[in-house]
């Protein structure tokens, strides 16, 4: 059994990282999020577009070179992206929906 | 052009504070990656089963807890601890397909 043990204390230590690694997301992704409100807030009050494509390219580019630092695979990085700005712009159009309720 | 020019610092502001968690977040994932692929290759070594229900709902259960302490919707922590996973599930498939390949 010994070898199992260490087996089991070794996937319990790993499955610790994997959490504390999870809990800084949660709150990064949380400040992420505060983030883009403001954005999302700022262009509404100014009467800026809600897209910016060269915004966009800039930092697919930027986040793809990182990645491939990070050896992370930098399609991945891109997806990662595309599934923040997919929330981005539910909170966006939330927010439309609530100032177009308040007239 | 006093207040567009606040508008745009403002907005270059909040990009940069965007931008520095995105740094962050490559990072993170990548040694989140390296973690379960370590997980991956330890289970399969030891005949263990890749999917581990038990342990996929304490982590729900706590990202979810997690993400309410952290004002982030409950309901986007799940949906990006499944956004991970099926990365992690496409890891490991690859890993399995090599391993076929080698014999």
């Amino acid at each position: 059994m010994k070898l199992a043990d260490e087996v089991v204390d070794t996937l319990n230590d790993l499955r610790q990282s994997i959490d504390n690694i999870d809990s800084a997301m949660i709150h990064m992704l949380s400040e992420r999020f505060r983030c883009t409100k403001r954005v999302g807030t700022l262009k509404a009050a100014h009467g800026l577009p809600p897209a910016d494509p060269d915004r966009e390219a800039y930092q697919i580019d930027r986040l793809r070179k990182l990645a491939d630092q990070a050896r992370l695979d930098p399609d991945f990085a891109e997806k990662y992206l595309a599934f923040i700005v997919r929330e981005v712009i539910r909170h966006h159009e939330a927010v439309g929906r609530s100032t177009a309720i308040q007239g």
